[in-house]
C-alpha cells in the first residue's frame, strides 16, 4: 500500500526528486509521484491533499524551487509529516527555495532537508515510518551498513594505493 | 466602493500594514483589511479570494513574513494585481520574506515592494487604479507634490541654519 | 495603440527582456521596446518618460542589472505603474540588481518581479491593464488555462509512463 | 512513557527550547529534556543516543547554535527521526546554525525547522507520532482548531473595531 | 571657494553625512551641503549637477540608503569624481545600499566607501584635491599624524596600566 | 609622464586588470603596471609605494581577490587616491574581495568600484586627474559621447529591425 | 617568558580581545598585548612583527574588524602561526571581518576562529604550544574538564528541578 | 614519523585535500591520509582520534563540506591543533561549509582556512610544527622564497614584455 507521496511543483524538479523515488524503492516503501503546482493548481492540490490520508499516505515529500510555497501548503492541509526539498536555483543557489520552505510560521511545521536533498528526504520519510514499522527499520539499517561499507572500502583503497592512484581512478 | 483589499498573515504585521491603510485614506481610496493566514486558514483565504473580484476589489495588498506564501496564493486565485509586502524578520532581516514573495515561478506574478514597504504598496495600488481613474491620479500628484515640498523645505532649513542646528532640531 | 513600454538599460538584457515581449504578443497587448540607460543617457530617458503617458503608455516594464537605477528613475518621472525586472549577474547572482530595484524609498514604488522574471513582468502588466480592460482579462484567463493544462498533461504522462520514461523524454 | 527527547547543546538555548516542551505538554506527549554538547561531551552524547531507542524515545528534537553539530550527530547514532532547531545567533542571525543543521550530507537526514522554531519542532514531533497514534492526531487537530480560532477572532476584532483600536489594544 | 558638495537623499542621512562635513572643516576644505532626492526630485537634482562644475565643485560626496540611486545619477551628470556613501539600513544592514552604489555599470564610475563611511568619503575627497593642491596634502598629513598619535597613546596606556584598567577607563 | 600605477596581487588578475590599462590608453593617460602581492611581498610593496609619489604617480589602481589587503595597504602608505578593484572569486562571487576592500576603517579610505570593475577604475582615475587637467576631461567627454552613441545606435537598430533580428545579430 | 602576542587593530576591539588574555592567564601562558593598526601604523607593525620571534613569541593572536588586514599582514611577516579573530560589526554582523581574515590567498595562512571568538583563539594558541609543552597540555585538560563539569552540572540541575525553575534561576 | 593526519569526510573531497598532501611532501613532513565521515562513521572516527596522539600525530587537517561536522568532532576528541578546510559546494559556494567549521562554540577551537584552502592548511600545519622544529621552519622559509621568486619573475616578465604578450603566454 502506498504510504509516501512525492509531489513536485514543476517537471523541471524531476531529475532531483526522482532520486527520492529511487531510495524509497531500495527501502521497499511504496510511493506515488505527482506534479502539482501550489501556485498554478492551488485547488487541485488542496483537493489531492484532503484525500491523501484516507488513501493511506503517511508522509508527503514536497520539492519546489524559488518562492517555494508547495511544502507549506501541503503542511497546511495534510495533517501528518511533510518533508520539504528546496530546489537549487540558477541565480540564488537555492537560498530562495530554502528560506521559503524552512522559515515556516509557528503552527505549520515543514521538515526541511538540504538544497537538492531528495535522497535524504526519502531516508527521513523512512525513519518516520520506521517509528511504527520494524521492517522499514531493518531495511534502513541495511542501507546504512551498505553506505558505511562503501566509505570504508574507499578508505581502504586509499591506504592501499595512495592518493595519486585514487585520484586517477575516480 | 471598496477597491483595495489589505490582507496580512498575522496580526503581528499590523503596525506595518496599517501604514498602507493610512496612505490609501490620504488618497481617498476605499479599502478593506483582513487577517487571513495562508498556512493556517488556506481554505477560508481561497474562499475570500474567489469572491473578491465580484465585490469590486481591483488590487490586493498582501503582507507576510518568513516563508511568506500569502501573496503568492493571493496571486494564484485572484486574477488582478497582487502587491506583496515582505515583513522584516528578527533573525534574517526580512530576506526570507523577500525571497518567498519576489521569486515567484513563471505564470503567477506578485508585484513586490521593499521590506516593510507598506506605504509604497499603497502608492503602487493607487498608480494601478490611476490607469483608469483620473481622480486618483490627481490625488497622487498632490501627494507627490506634498512629499517633494517637504524635502525642499528640509533642504532650505539646512541652507538657512547649517547642519548643527538641523541635527539638534531633529 | 501601444500601452506598454519595455525599457532595458543595455542590449545585453535583450535575451531576457524579449521574453516579456513574447508574452505581451501572446496576450495581444501592444508594446514598444527601447534601450535607454539610466546612467549613460539620463536626460534622454527622462525626456522619453515625460512623454510616455501622452503617447498612451499605461505601464512601463524596466529591466536592468547590477546597480540597477533604471526602474526607480522610471517610477520617479512616469506617474503610472512601473515594473522592475532585476537581471541575473555573473558575480552576485542578481542579488545586487534585486536590492537596487526592490528596496525603493517611500514615495516612489517599483513593482518588482523575480530575478530574470521578464515573463511575469508581462503578465503583471496584463493584470494591471485588465483592471479596466475585459478583453485582456479574457486573454489572461486563456493563458492561465493553457499553462495549467500543460502542467496537468505532464502529470498525466508521469502517471501513465513512470518517472524513468518521463526523465528520458525530457 | 517518554517518547520524545529534547536535547540542547547549551543552557543558553533553554529559553527557546523550553517552548518545545510547552507544546508537547499541551499535546499530552511525554518527553525528557537534556543539556548535552556535541563538541564538549561527544562520548556522553553518543552513549545517551545509543540507549535512547530502548528507553522508548521515538523522536529527538535537537537545538543548537553556530557550528551546530548536535542534530547531525544525533541523526548519526539514533536511527529514528531527528528534528533540528537552529538557534538565532547575535552576529549572523542564525544563518550559521541553519546551514550547519540543514545542509546534511546524503545518508544522514536531519529534519530542520525555522531558526528558533522550537514550537514547530514539537508540532512536527507530534505529527510523526500521529502516524501511528490516533490520540495524538486528535490532540493536534484540537491544537490547530484553537490556533485558527485565535486568528479568526483577531480578524473579527479588526472588522468590528478598525485598525486604530486594534493597534492600541495590542 | 567651495570645492566639495555633500549631497544626501534624505534628512535621515544627516547624522552620518554631517561627519563628512566635520572632517572637511578640520582639513580646511570648503563645502556645501544639500538634501536632494534622486527619486523624488530627479530634475532638480540634475539641474543642480549640471551647474556644479561651473560653481567650482570638484568632488561630490553623495550619501544614500536602500535602492540608492543618488551617487550613480550624480556620476551620470557631473563629470568629475563622485564618492558614494552607502547608508546602513535597519533590515539588510546596508548591503542593499552598498550594492546599489558600488555595482555601477561600465562607463559611469562611483567611488564607493564603507557602509556609513562618511568620514572616509571626506578623506578621499581631500586626497583627490591633494593631487593638485599641496596645502590640502599638508593638512592631510597632519590629520594622519594626529590619528596615529592617538592610536599610539592608547597602546602606551595599555602597556602602562594593563587591560583591566584600560577597559574600565573606556 | 606616468601618472597612474596599476597594481595587482597576482598574475591571475591580469585578464581583468588589463582592461584598466586599455581604457587609460584610450584616454591617453600614461601608466605603469606591476604585480606585487600585499601578503607575499609586503616590504617590496611598501618600498614601491613610498617612492611612487616622487615618480609622479598621482593615482593607484589596485586589484586583488579574496582577503584582498592590497588596496588598503596601498592607501596606508601612498598619500593620494587609491582605487580598489575587487576580483570575482569562484566560490563567493567576489563578495569576499568586495568586503575586504570597501569596508576600510576610518582614516584610510579606498575608493572602491564594482566587482571586476577595472574599466570603471580607469575612468575614475581619469576623473580624478581631470580635476586638474583639462585635456583629460576633454578625452573623457569624447569617451562618454562615444559610449552614448553606441547605446543609441543599438536602440535605433532595435527600432528599425525589431528584437528578433536584433537577437539573431548579437 | 612571553610566548603569545595578542594584537588588535583598534582599542574598540579590547572588550572582546581581553577575553583571550583571560583564558591565557587561566592556562598560565605568558602573553603581551598590543594595539597596532595594519592600516594606520603599517611600518610600526612590520617592525614589531620582525622582532617578535627573537623575543620568544611563538603564536600571534590578531583581532580586527571590517576590512581586517591585520591578521594577514601578521602572517606575511611573522613566520610562525597567526590566529585571526574576526570582530563582529554593527552593519554586516562581522561577515566582512570574517571574509577579510579567512579567505587568505595561497601561501600565507591565517588560522581563523569564530566571529568574536577570542576565547577560542587563546585555546587554539594553547593547543599549538601544547604540541611541544606538556605542562600546557595538562592545563588544557583541566580547563576542558572544568568546562565539561559545568555543562554536566547544568544538566543535573535541569533533571532535578525542571525547566521552569531552571529558566527562573538563569 | 607521521606527525600530520589529513582526514576528509568523503572521497569527493580528495581533489582538494590531496593538495595539502602535496605541500606537506614538499616540506618533507610525514603524514597519513584517511577518509572518515563524521556523520556516517562517528564511532570509528572517535576511535581513530583517541589513538592519534599516541601514534605521534601532532596536527590534524580535516576537510569537509556542507554541514561540515568533521573538523569540530576532531577538535572535540583530539587534544592538539585541528585545522578545518571548508569545501566549496555547488549551491552555496562553500558558505555552508565555512559557517559549519569556523563558528565553533567556546571551548573547542577549530583553526579554519579559506574555502578549498587545503594548501594553506598544510602550510599552517607546518608553521605549527615549526614552533618546535627548526628543520621545518627552514623548509618553510625556502618554500616562501620560492613563492616570492615566482611572483617576482612574473612581474619582471610583465615589465619586459608588456601585458598583451603576458596575457597571450598565460
Amino acid at each position: 500500500m502506498v504510504s509516501v507521496s512525492i509531489i513536485m511543483g514543476s517537471d523541471s524538479d524531476m531529475p532531483v526528486m526522482s532520486q527520492a523515488a529511487g531510495v524509497l524503492e531500495e527501502l521497499q516503501i511504496e510511493y506515488e509521484m505527482r506534479i502539482l503546482s501550489a501556485h498554478r493548481q492551488t485547488k487541485e492540490l488542496i483537493d489531492y491533499l484532503e484525500k491523501a490520508k484516507e488513501k493511506g499516505i503517511k508522509v508527503i515529500i514536497a520539492g519546489a524551487g524559488k518562492a517555494a510555497a508547495l511544502p507549506g501548503i501541503c503542511a497546511s492541509v495534510f495533517p501528518l509529516p511533510v518533508i520539504g526539498v528546496p530546489m537549487k536555483t540558477s541565480d540564488l543557489g537555492g537560498l530562495d527555495s530554502l528560506y521559503s520552505i524552512v522559515q515556516m510560521p509557528t503552527g505549520v511545521p515543514v521538515s526541511t532537508v538540504a538544497i537538492n536533498g531528495a535522497k535524504n528526504a526519502a531516508l527521513l520519510a523512512a525513519r518516520i515510518l520506521a517509528v511504527s514499522d520494524e521492517n522499514i527499520e531493518v531495511n534502513l539499517t541495511e542501507y546504512n551498513e551498505k553506505m558505511v561499507r562503501s566509505v570504508s572500502m574507499k578508505d581502504q583503497k586509499l591506504q592501499d594505493e595512495g592518493y595519486e592512484v585514487f585520484l586517477n581512478d575516480r
